[in-house]
């Protein structure tokens, strides 16, 4: 009995600093796999509720954040002085009396700092939250060592109902082997949380209002406060450290390897690589050590990828090899080709099927055609290249004259003498050939043959009385 | 006393799908620590027996099998329907039948899945089967958790006989905690081992012909059943999953990094090198995190190996420095070469003593002599260059005219300026000087002097021009 | 109660040779972290005292460990036969005598290959040994198995009374447990430790003098012995194999790497990286995976560092990006600059502010002016390059006339086109323009156009008659 969206709505809390990480970037937008805490967090949320049913409680370089995640469509309340998890909460009411948004009948509080946090885990808290009836659900874990952290007490072990949260320093003898802690996301019904907000009180040692406070009154009002367990405890675990959240990060790309590795991929040494968890692979394809595949990669079956490269949001084929050390970055591969070594392929680079780019070789916003080769040293950008074409060793698209950006157009079957400059905009027809060392300005018709070169001129001995010279010379 | 060979044959079932794998190349053929788990397993039986006395079973993909280690000159045996272990070895009977190869005294059955069984265990297995006069001997191990494996039940634990092979839901509640698994790997007495071929029945849970069930049959016969245990688990368990090879591929890794720290190599950690069992390195040469030598790949002593390259069957002389993501294919370098960084070296390069070859450069067919240098962003193929020759910046050899490739050839302590173009056949004399920016079409004498490039014309004024003109068109 | 250093001599046993690692190098040479095992110690050392007060008694290759740290300014005394630590201390005392040297009224004495010795250590040593008027005092542990070492009998677990050190093998049944061992490092009242040097024999196993021994000679003579313990045993610890030496490697690169996070810097996967212990990093800069940052470099604010590259001994300004792959020895690089990927700047490169150094290219002994572009496949060596220049794919400085280096002089805004090269000694003048694929020989002034390439020349249907030709005489 999962709640209607039109009855929920998420607070995520994220105007903390994260004064123990010593940045001066705001805690929840410090990036583990491949992004923000919060835009983890909100990712989460979204499983659950549209994007206009999200609000991120905004403070510490409120700015920074807002434009951050801007673009997933939450909304912001500022916070603009951060006096504690309660006051969050005052604001945000404040925030709907004032815009006249529709205040939802319940509301989940998530940390922007807690970014392991599952949509399964969201949906089971807010079924639980409305079969039990309950004013305020706590999702809980039971840690190892739950030293230090706020204790939810529980009336009776087997029973849902809590009857108070307790900060660390506040148990007492009984129940300081409590072992189930607060993760500090709930679920309330939204009217019961609201008229408790304004008798929080600042009577403590932070001088902060707290939202666990609610709990205590909403249990002396005779309303129910219940708790369930999260399946994990890592999920529902924030980081406080820079070296904490490393561990996430290499947490989740593990996590991510194995599942493409359950699916058919060949990843091998899985802990070395980094795989965005967007990404897709189709199986048979084989991953070699050190390799990063980022962004919204998708890649065919039968792939080669080779150590050391580096793939972001890109598309390959199937039977694609990457030889070591590329970096594709918004290329779109077609089957068969052949890629590097050291090949970068920047973004709008459109391989043809079978077509080969080699060692050092840069392509940017250009179509390669089937077939077609340019395997050494060349810098192909802003041209569109037709199939079975030959482009020698250190052949150059000169496509920046110090003002505009000019295409080059190299007709099929055409081939590219080595060290050739083509002198954009130009164009060279179909099986045409441009002899070696030429710097082409204009264009060449189908069929012929173009050269730019000066005639080799020979002096026989000179090198031999320059020798004399110079020694002649010390 | 080891059998003789010819008492001996291997039998290697290879004819299974991995369906655990969710992949579509068979399970044997994926890849750990650079080869087939299946080539592992046929280097593991060649040391036992020559290659003609080892037979594949193949069945799923067969074609796709027998390709993939034909070239091992091992028999093939066909199991077209998979229909169970002992099938495999009613169809390996009909063969020999068929055929009329030598029928072996004995025959060891190995798992084409279990690619870490050792020379020394299957040595051990025959010599002791030979001892024992047994009909059937089975390698078993002892795991730390036995649950899901048949286990192999000894009339006294002491002595090495056994009254039965019981799969895990046939356990009685006093064999529920028998320790000794079957490990799938058995030596037996050939003519007693075919007389029960022809027993088995498929009344079981698969429906298959199961080859354990011959050991039940042999013990009934009143002949000799016996166990002996391998020295570890790790040899004889297989990979169900592409998570579990992958582990096992890490840990091959490793151990070939301990075995060559063990003999004098450094290996700065060693965990992240990937280095093939068959590679040589000699002592005091030094390998930084992050390499990779692969094949036959032979290393001199005083070498470094720089972070992020890879070394393929490839030959180093002593005292080597191959510096960061320097890629080598099949090439020989000489003592006291200086390779790098991001030098790809292709098959046929044989670069000479003392010689360099720099950043960003490819070689492939060619010869450098000693103490050449081609430092920067070069293309040398199909080249024969001497000793003591400085190749400039940007040099190419115009090796492929479209059609034929061409050999350039370069004498000792010539200069070949920078962003020359050297279009093949072409030779370049001893003690030559060929200007920088030349294309180079005849050959140049020894101690001449060649140059091929268009007079320097210059327009004064003209670029202020120019972007007077550009800013008054804006 | 610290010495004085006027107190205080240090002796660092670095004779021996390291049999168990199989390598012709010292063992006190191997390399961890960056630098050798006796840098190591001398550092700690140094913490304490100057170079004057240590003595490093060297003997096996005892030139190439002299020549490997020399430069610490430290004295060398020379133990020609290596007959043991007690005979490494006669030495030193006839060193002593024969100099003159100042004899220090302590003397403490290191092991050249336990590494991980902190200051902090050695430091508490030499305190306690003030504070007990001691005359030898011993540095001790207890690892989780003290089997194999030397073992440290107190008269009283709660006292610091030592009544004598233990070989295992000599150890009585009640000693077997003792679980305080030896480390091998001492501070001894030097007068006290010189008047018993001469009693040691040589009547053991190893028919070596023993340093140990003296413990004994001063207890029987009513001195005072006794014993400190460190505070972790990892820093007693020497490394025997080179499996160890790596192990110790890996542990110290990820202390720095934690460190570096505990002071705000974000280190992807940090047990990939290699930073070498003097390395500073400013807060908020990213690290990714598989970066080595080495020698004396600085980073500063809100870089970020992209797997694979390597930067040895460099400065980086704020905001930096170094993207894949690059390779940075002493260079400089300004605030907001872009390198890579696999750009290779070689020492004396300066990049100014927003400058960029792109894909393939390779710098040395050059500045690049603020803002100035060099993206695509250049070699820029001794060069002096304006603001505000656009470099074009291709471009080369021929700063080698295979006599001596010249220099290539660019003025600001400048435009050299794709495929120059540049004869040095040239100048560019300011605001000139250089057309793509010339030579340029001489110089350009000001504001001027220069070209120095043939003009092209069309052969209608050359190309077409050539393929039918080739195809005729197939």
């Amino acid at each position: 009995m999962p709640l209607e969206t039109s009855d929920l709505a998420i607070v995520i809390m994220a105007a903390g600093k994260g004064t123990r990480l010593k940045s001066k970037r705001p805690k929840v937008l410090h990036e583990i796999s491949g992004r923000s805490l919060l835009l983890h967090v909100i990712a989460a949320a979204k499983s659950l509720v549209p994007a206009n049913r999200i609000y991120c409680v905004i403070g510490h370089e409120a700015d920074q954040v807002r434009h951050a995640v801007a673009h997933t469509g939450v909304h912001f309340i500022l916070q603009a002085e951060q006096r504690g998890t309660g006051h969050a909460l005052q604001i945000a009411k404040a925030h709907f009396a004032a815009t006249g948004d529709v205040i939802p009948q319940n509301l989940i509080v998530l940390s922007g700092d807690a970014p392991l946090i599952r949509p399964e885990t969201l949906q089971a808290l807010s079924t639980f939250h409305a079969e039990q009836h309950a004013s305020m659900t706590i999702l809980t874990a039971v840690p190892s060592d739950p030293t230090g952290y706020g204790r939810v007490i529980r009336a009776n072990p087997d029973a849902p109902d809590v009857t108070a949260i307790v900060e660390q320093k506040s148990l007492s003898p009984e129940q300081k082997n409590a072992p189930e802690i607060n993760s500090g996301i709930y679920c309330f019904n939204t009217s019961a949380l609201f008229a408790k907000l304004d008798l929080l009180s600042t009577n403590n040692a932070h001088g902060e209002y707290y939202l666990t406070d609610v709990a205590a009154l909403l249990v002396a009002d005779k309303q129910r406060v219940v708790a369930i367990q999260a399946s994990s405890v890592d999920e529902v675990l924030g980081a406080n450290t820079i070296a904490e959240m490393m561990h996430l990060d290499a947490a989740m790309r593990l996590a991510t390897a194995h599942r493409l590795m359950a699916e058919g991929v060949t990843i091998f040494r899985p802990d070395t690589c980094v795989i965005d968890a967007e990404v897709q692979i189709a199986p048979d394809t084989i991953i070699e050590p050190y390799v990063q595949i980022l962004g919204a990669t998708r890649v065919g079956s039968d792939c080669r990828i080779r150590s050391y490269s580096v793939i972001h949001s890109s598309e390959l084929g199937e039977g694609v090899l990457v030889r070591n050390g590329c970096i594709l970055d918004h290329a779109t591969i077609g089957d068969g080709a052949i890629l590097g070594p050291y090949a970068h392929l920047r973004p709008e680079s459109i391989i043809g099927p079978a077509a080969h780019v080699g060692n050092f070789c840069e392509t940017k916003k250009i179509t390669l055609g089937a077939g077609s080769k340019a395997n050494h040293l060349t810098y192909l950008g802003d041209a569109i290249i037709g199939a079975g074409v030959n482009i020698g060793a250190g052949v150059i698209t000169c496509n920046y004259d110090g003002v505009h950006k000019n295409t080059t157009t190299i007709g099929d079957h055409s081939f590219i003498g080595s060290d050739s400059t083509l002198v954009a905009p130009v164009t060279v027809g179909e099986g045409a050939y441009v002899a070696a060392g030429s710097c082409i300005t204009d264009d060449v018709p189908s069929d012929a043959l173009a050269f730019g070169r000066a005639r080799q001129v020979t002096k026989s001995g000179w090198a031999a009385t320059r020798r004399e010279t110079i020694r002649a010379n010390k």
